[in-house]
């Protein structure tokens, strides 16, 4: 898609980790200086939300105006739902670039599936506007620097280059300071697993719940895969795209014997 | 991924209109000739839960014995943490294979990108099981009779051959009668637009609040696209991968330069 886009450009922002949180204050930041910002993130916490949207629910919205000039609308939703209500309902236009984050953790590998962070990205690209999910790949290292640089590095690219239809980047960033970095490099989704360990707790009337906590494992190799791009200091750049059509298998598989009128 | 199965092979049922869905009970009555079925499915309907997995809450499980035989776990989460409860912690083995669904509407084009039904398999495909998703491609008809025979039939045939790592079949059932179904086809995932629409409603205080409402819109013209193959009266077959890298990408971006110590 090359970009056709208004003067000065108009950015959505959103993210999973919530309105309040650090990271999209930094990614605020790294857009300002872009084009006209437009912010709808979810009122809470979102990890884990995936590509969800809210269809069993409706959704409510809350006007968030900071002293610090952040501006923009909390929902009750998902980053999905937030790009769609911005983009269907708030707005009503088709923003020139849809960013989202900065999550704090990251979500290279299998995370982009379970990530709401990349899943606003997604909505953004499906609703047709350039789309970037941003993630400082760390849960402890809060300093945003390195992440807020080259955030505004690679939306200024996107905006001047745009992407392909069917495309978004997830963009990985090492928990360094800037001049630690090593570099930026493209990198493909890595394969991970998780060992999903449930901690079986009693409430007061003596019913059990469970916490899910899951151990990520990267199983990669190669080092063109985003963790290990990431784990060597690089920022890693992976292009997703949302049709995930298995094509190999298609032939494999072919079409199926099925005797009518059975 | 071939084939090393327990004899009778044990199959996990999962779906995302939750475990009192018509549905589900016509997939168990499709898999109980295969081998010993488990159920973890939401106590709840979870539709449009895509592969969102429940972080900020934990989860609780309620056993449901019905006197038809039906008997499994319902969990307050999504089909994602169903699997995830069952293999990690529920079951304590990986299953055969694991099923999804019968979902009530389509899961074709880019609904299964929102689809929870689709994360279902997708987390079994995630955690080294063999794994289909079924949908009856209509919100109004609610006859799972042909459903029932295809997720056997299909069921049948990746129990004996296996699938390819990172593999999953997404199934979509024409809402026709067995004698008026056309064939099986391969497809692959086409691609769909949603027209969004909130509608504003207010509660008893004055305050606004939105449903959400979509109008998917098919893009495709390719007949091998799964939407299109449903509409013309036969069973699409979706091979979907894990993998979301847009490999053309890769080459096209390149690596960035990144002046160092900036």
């Amino acid at each position: 898609m090359s970009p056709k886009r208004t003067n000065p450009p108009r950015i959505l922002i959103t993210n999973d980790d919530g309105i309040h949180a650090p990271g999209i204050m930094a990614l605020y930041r790294a857009m300002r200086p872009l084009g006209e910002v437009h912010i709808v993130a979810p009122v809470v916490e979102k990890s884990g939300a995936a590509h969800a949207i809210t269809m069993t629910d409706p959704l409510k919205v809350t006007r968030v105006d900071r002293e610090d000039g952040f501006s923009g609308f909390a929902i009750t939703g998902t980053p999905s739902d937030c790009v769609k209500l911005a983009i269907g309902g708030l707005l009503k236009f088709t923003p020139d670039l849809v960013v989202s984050g900065i999550n704090q953790g990251d979500n290279s590998a299998t995370n982009a599936i379970y990530s709401g962070t990349v899943a606003g990205a997604r909505e953004g690209a499906l609703m047709g506007a350039p789309a970037i999910a941003f993630s400082l790949a760390s849960f402890r290292y809060r300093d945003f620097t390195l992440s807020q640089k080259i955030a505004t590095l690679v939306a200024e690219r996107v905006l001047r280059e745009g992407l392909p239809e069917d495309a978004l980047l997830n963009v990985n960033i090492p928990p360094v300071e800037p001049a630690d970095l090593q570099g930026i490099k493209m990198a493909s989704m890595g394969k991970s697993r998780y060992e999903d360990f449930f901690e079986e707790r009693f409430n007061p009337q003596k019913q059990p719940y469970f916490w899910l906590q899951g151990r990520k494992i990267t199983l990669d190799e190669d080092p063109r895969t985003d963790d290990l791009v990431v784990n060597s200091g690089y920022v890693a750049i992976t292009p997703l795209q949302v049709d995930q059509t298995h094509y190999g298998m298609m032939d494999r598989f072919g079409d199926w014997d099925w005797p009518l009128g059975e």
